[in-house]
């Protein structure tokens, strides 16, 4: 699903070979000066929208972590691991489990990517909540922190990571990495690092030891492994800055060296994108949330039922047909007709819009084996007549309902909920994080967490976010 | 050091851009292919040439981790390691601290390397032993293993991370990544999953997981970070095994899919080198031993001076001169006149012969800040006389020592002692080993130790190794 948004956006960054050619000299002391932004950079210095979406970015995460807390691959991971934790440091959310801060920042890691159900940072398709935010609310349970201080290294941990995927996007990815594993160890260890106020020094060697440990590769989809990516993204960053901060050296230049990281992993190099503009130009700031658990391409058909449902009314017996133009994307992708179950939900656009225009949402439960063989569901899917139109673009559809008493609803999605230009508001986020965390910790504590998220910047400590988000022992 | 073997052995290596285009296509099924040979080889079927070198690998390894115990390197990872561990499960070699089996492997993988003194699969420069090795001693701790079945899995190991290593080299190494650590993941993963008993499809799984966390790149040489990729590797690919061993998935083509492994970290995939003649051909059987503590350009003329002394009962009084016709790459590489640190003389071919003359030997005791600082030393390293001579191979020396009583000693040397065509004698790893732990753990522990990895075939439990190579508490 992340190869869909991939497919479109790549073309949209308006990045050439050519560009990238012509500013591959612009190299010197890239790993420094990133060094020196991330010991230096203030929480007070931080632009009110970029502290907002850093609270939205942990809001989110927090929602798909607890989500995904009992998924077949958490329950793997916590049995399999176990056995090798380290002290009980750090909890895990949705869960009772307390592992070392590694193991529990890798299994918090793999919760939240779960669903496929994260943050994007669309410039480059990487996921920044996992890597980052598994890092230092794990950290932040052994080595206390205020909530400004943490929220100050969230946003260089999510800088960090953007920025340097911004560097070789698209080439990196394209040619086979899961750039959310690859840049997210970047971003785990600036993060970890600051919060355990490395020296510039050391923090150039966390990054360096960051770059040392590339996580992930894009067959690995559709398996638990890409999950696997962010969990190991987070650990492995924290293990770097460990190891810096007793000053275990790496070398000075790992980003931009000859045989550094940019040059052995990407065929293009942009270095102002890491180094230019530091704490002017905040990707941060691009943060996105998805309001539905499927890939990017099928949001705008849900977005269009779920208006029209919710304008009329809707019920499922007025429903006679419903016709839409979609970008040719929409059926190469998603034109399952008959999924059997939850998961091939999420690549049929029938099914999509169906459980869209019955149940007003499209979240992880409305791809459920549950939903998928819900008779009425399928009775819907059936009359959805999805048809190719070029013109229309992915960000793009025209829906037309024809309802029995003869009247014909229609709604044309420019961008869908979710995009940066119709961005989910904070009761959105609320509404899916609510959705997400319900059954898995009683209601009051969903109020607890939600309400310690939003008020980040005023928490003593930071810790007392897993702690509301964890399952009582 | 390494750079210096890869730039005259890639020429040699004999694989060209065309061969590898005319092979890529061989990508059928190379994963499996893989996964059901490691699970179904058995120990009987090893050739004894493969076992006995198996042998000799562990033997070799051994030492280097006990000699490279208590450096600074070492001291670091462990008081930086030591609050997260989890439970002691494993040894540490040369020291008396027990760890979980991942960080235990991590920190005996890096003490194996520091010196740069371990052993070379010459083909593709991977250092076989330090991923692999340090991955099933800890685990052998844990979950006993006769000597058997444990010299079957280091010879699994072995051969998948040189077969794998094969499939990319040059292209790979020369774009900038570390082989050790890329490739040793895979070798560590695949020698751990056999001694846990892993289902052909299980191995798929952890050398899927193996193959989503390369490690190390060349930038790094010089740094505590060129360490950190061999102990990283080996606790990597435990981390896979251990995942996969619970039914963690994978993708079933995780090394030759489009967008998988080799396609993503190299420009050359000879998938031949992998699955071509499993159980016939044995790049296990390839191994070498370095004899002197110093990259290999240097080895001819030590080798030559140490002949020239010991065939002459020569002492330092004696010489007037010493005249050398090298390869161009010794001067190019260690042309250090005036080393002033231990570090240096590994860089000074004057030192190299000087002090190899005078004490006989080219061990780690031979570049510490003692030899260098040594006048003897230093008055005949003022005599040695290196002279260009681009006929000589970098394999080659022409020495010629002119003597006070006006006499003339000559020695040429074809292949240095350490090679393939002159391999280290069991006599001389015995020699290497007794240099390096002598002062680390006392005399006969040191024979107990040795007399176990030459009888590794014997033993009930191959944890009984680590039990002889620790230090005790």
């Amino acid at each position: 699903m992340a190869g869909a948004a991939g497919l479109s956006l790549a073309a949209l960054s308006g990045t050439s070979a050519a560009a990238a050619e012509a500013v591959s000299s612009d190299s010197k002391d890239v790993t420094k000066t990133l060094a020196r932004y991330l010991v230096n950079a203030r929480y007070e210095d931080l632009p009110e929208n970029v502290r907002k979406e850093g609270v939205r970015t942990l809001l989110n995460y927090v929602g798909v972590a607890i989500g995904g807390s009992h998924h077949e691959t958490v329950d793997i991971a916590v049995s399999a691991l176990s056995p090798f934790s380290g002290p009980p440091q750090a909890g895990l959310f949705g869960r009772s489990e307390r592992f070392d801060i590694m193991t529990a920042a890798f299994v918090n890691g793999v919760s939240s990517h779960i669903f496929d159900y994260d943050d994007t940072h669309l410039k480059t398709i990487i996921h920044p909540g996992g890597p980052v935010i598994s890092a230092i609310l794990a950290l932040a349970e052994m080595k206390p922190v205020n909530g400004r201080d943490f929220l100050n290294a969230l946003v260089l941990g999510v800088e960090t990571e953007c920025r340097i995927g911004n560097a070789v996007y698209p080439n990196h990815y394209d040619v086979g990495w899961h750039i959310t594993g690859t840049a997210g160890v970047f971003g785990a260890a600036a993060a970890a690092g600051r919060l355990m106020g490395l020296t510039e020094q050391q923090m150039v060697w966390a990054l360096g030891l960051a770059a040392s440990q590339p996580v992930g590769l894009r067959e690995s989809f559709g398996s638990m492994n890409k999950s696997f990516n962010p969990g190991r993204a987070a650990a492995d960053g924290l293990f770097a800055a460990i190891l810096a901060s007793k000053n275990f050296t790496s070398s000075d230049g790992m980003i931009e060296a000859k045989r550094g990281w940019a040059n052995t992993i990407s065929t293009k190099q942009d270095y102002r994108e890491i180094t230019g503009e530091l704490g002017q130009r905040y990707e941060a700031a691009l943060n996105t949330y998805k309001p539905f658990a499927c890939g990017i391409v099928l949001h705008p058909a849900i977005d269009a039922a779920i208006q029209l449902r919710d304008e009329n009314k809707l019920t499922a017996a007025q429903v006679k047909s419903i016709d839409m133009k979609v970008n040719p994307l929409v059926l190469e992708l998603t034109g399952k007709k008959t999924p059997k179950e939850g998961l091939e939900g999420k690549f049929s656009v029938y099914h999509a819009v169906a459980v869209a225009l019955i149940e007003g949402a499209g979240g992880e439960k409305q791809f459920s084996d549950r939903a998928v063989r819900d008779p009425a569901i399928i009775a819907l899917r059936g009359k959805v007549n999805p048809v190719i139109d070029p013109a229309i673009k992915p960000e793009q559809v025209e829906m037309s309902i024809a309802l029995a008493d003869g009247r014909v609803l229609t709604k044309r999605i420019e961008h869908a909920i979710g995009s940066l230009e119709r961005p989910m508001s904070n009761a959105d986020l609320e509404r899916k994080f609510r959705d997400l965390a319900d059954g898995i910790i009683p209601a009051q504590q969903i109020a607890t967490v939600m309400e310690r998220c939003w008020n980040v910047e005023t928490l003593a400590s930071a810790a007392d976010i897993v702690a509301a988000g964890r399952k009582a022992a």
